[in-house]
């Protein structure tokens, strides 16, 4: 080991991504990108490849305490093909790598593995390959997806510009809020094991919560309407973080109207009860797995009657910064609040 | 949890995938193969794509206690570049999804991408991307590589046909008996911190375990020969579980002669201080990362000179079974004792 120390904690996730990072650069013609987007962009001739893969850890990113395994396996490939939609990209072939520990049964991975074919039916996704190996910590799953898109069709998240709409998909908020219930859900069992769980009216936030939908559906419908976006990502690590992520790759600002997040009524009741700001979770909850897009102002009547899409800003010079345009008229800067597992 | 509950131990890890894949088939034009063989064939239309992951966690495929953390990276993108390789691909990018207890510090982390570096400068390989997370339990690291072949040189393992000669890359066991040495040594310390480790004349053998090479040397002077191998696999396993592989799903037998095998002066010294058989190293030992693979008798000519290749044996008919001929004279089947981690 070598001799100084600094703790990882003291660079966070993105910090050491980015120390690490530095010492890379790519080396090869058909090496599009480097680190840094959704996915990696491989250059086929024909298209664009691209490989993304995502990782899933007992105790850091789930609890089986309150997540069942079909969910789990389902949820494991969603993540993933979200990284391909927010290429603009369609999903192909999925590699799966497992690793247990002999707390689970046989039965137990059929669960797992249940979910995610299921996954693999609902995006139209094979898998393909994998691996598996016993684990002394519990579970711990690694998925790796490969995708395509038309080398004119792919989309990055640097190429947004000033005054392109910004855009999300669904609602945001729920998944943060879903995960809060379930955690109060727990602590009350462990307290009282006899007692029932009082999730009704929550069905909705604790489906965005276990059960999270990759965006593809609305990939498709852009494709048919013709509209290309100029940047894209997807939203996992809250709508501030990734915001912030395409505005500094981009180089722009933005402006978030605070009327226009699209927040769900269970989303709000959630909220209520837990006694957190929806706004707040909206902004930081992460999870979501939906997209975040900017398109051309031109393509704005191709998107507004698309119940799916929400038009929620625009993008401004980086100088203003990012910023959300409050209920009261106030701008307050956006900042990241999203997750930091070390 | 489901109510029934069937160990993980009583399937093994080839039973537990091949149950796992039963419920999975491919439904997509452009996935060639499912799970089975090194890696997965994807149709990019002017050629082959290669898709393969490989997980590896401490306490189960390494022991940090005598492996430094740069070969482990140098490890683990060459045992999936080594993939590629057996599917007689040349590989191009990876991605490494890290996960790292708070025992590791960034300085720690940056030695094990120095190996990960290396790696990639060595086999002319990009790292595109990846994903980062803490974790509870030590070390993790999960690789995937994609590559490309073109479509007339793909080589899969069950394409073998009976009187192809049988061909192996390197030598065998060194891998196995490098790794005994090391746990020896290191029981030896921990007996008394005070004592020297006894490596001298193991330097060999120990690298062999620590820093495996892919044999994209071989795959590259096949080609320049005009060789394409009739079927191929790599030797990671032990050579005999390996073979079964490729005899099963080539539906062949095999005769391997026990006195062609390749086998390094310092395997055989090592087998000899540790009271073990340099054969059996050779053939159940498993992680040598060297190619197995077969070819026409028409070609041997074309092999026969390079001294990276020995030629073992040749195929039979599946009903000969897969068989050692022993310097004796002997004709025992071929069992294989391959690693089994539940």
């Amino acid at each position: 080991m070598p001799e100084q120390r600094t703790e990882i904690a003291s660079l966070g996730e993105f910090g050491l991504i980015g120390r690490l990072s530095e010492a890379f650069e790519n080396t090869r013609p058909d090496s599009i990108t480097g680190i840094g987007d959704d996915a990696a962009v491989i250059d086929l001739e024909a298209e664009y490849g691209l490989l993304s893969t995502d990782l899933l850890l007992e105790g850091v990113h789930f609890d089986l305490t309150f997540v069942p395994l079909k969910h789990l396996g389902y949820k494991s490939i969603a993540v993933n093909i979200s990284d391909i939609a927010a290429m603009n990209g369609v999903p192909g072939q999925v590699t799966v790598s497992l690793a247990v520990s002999n707390r689970f049964s046989v039965e137990a991975v059929e669960e797992l593995y249940a979910g995610i074919k299921a996954a693999c039916a609902d995006f139209r996704v094979d898998l393909v390959g994998g691996d598996l190996s016993s684990s002394r910590s519990g579970l711990l799953i690694s998925v790796s997806v490969f995708g395509k898109v038309a080398k004119d069709k792919i989309v990055y998240r640097n190429t947004g510009r000033p005054n392109d709409l910004l855009c999300v998909t669904g609602d945001l908020g729920g998944a943060y809020l879903g995960l809060q219930i379930l955690e109060r859900e727990k602590q009350v069992f462990l307290a009282n094991p006899g007692m029932q769980p009082q999730l009704e009216g929550h069905d909705y936030v604790i489906q965005r919560q276990l059960k999270p939908e990759a965006r593809m559906d609305v990939i498709f419908e852009l494709e048919e309407a013709g509209v290309v976006p100029t940047a894209m990502l997807d939203v996992s690590d809250g709508l501030a973080s990734d915001l912030l992520h395409l505005c500094s790759q981009s180089s722009v600002g933005a402006l978030v109207f605070e009327e226009n997040l699209p927040i769900d009524e269970q989303t709000y009741l959630a909220a209520t009860e837990l006694n957190l700001s929806p706004i707040t979770a909206a902004l930081n909850g992460g999870e979501d797995y939906e997209l975040l897009f900017t398109i051309r102002q031109d393509d704005y009547d191709k998107v507004k009657n698309n119940p799916k899409i929400s038009v929620i800003g625009y993008l401004t010079d980086q100088a203003a910064g990012a910023k959300l345009a409050t209920k009261g008229g106030n701008h307050i800067p956006i900042t990241a609040q999203g997750w930091n597992h070390f």
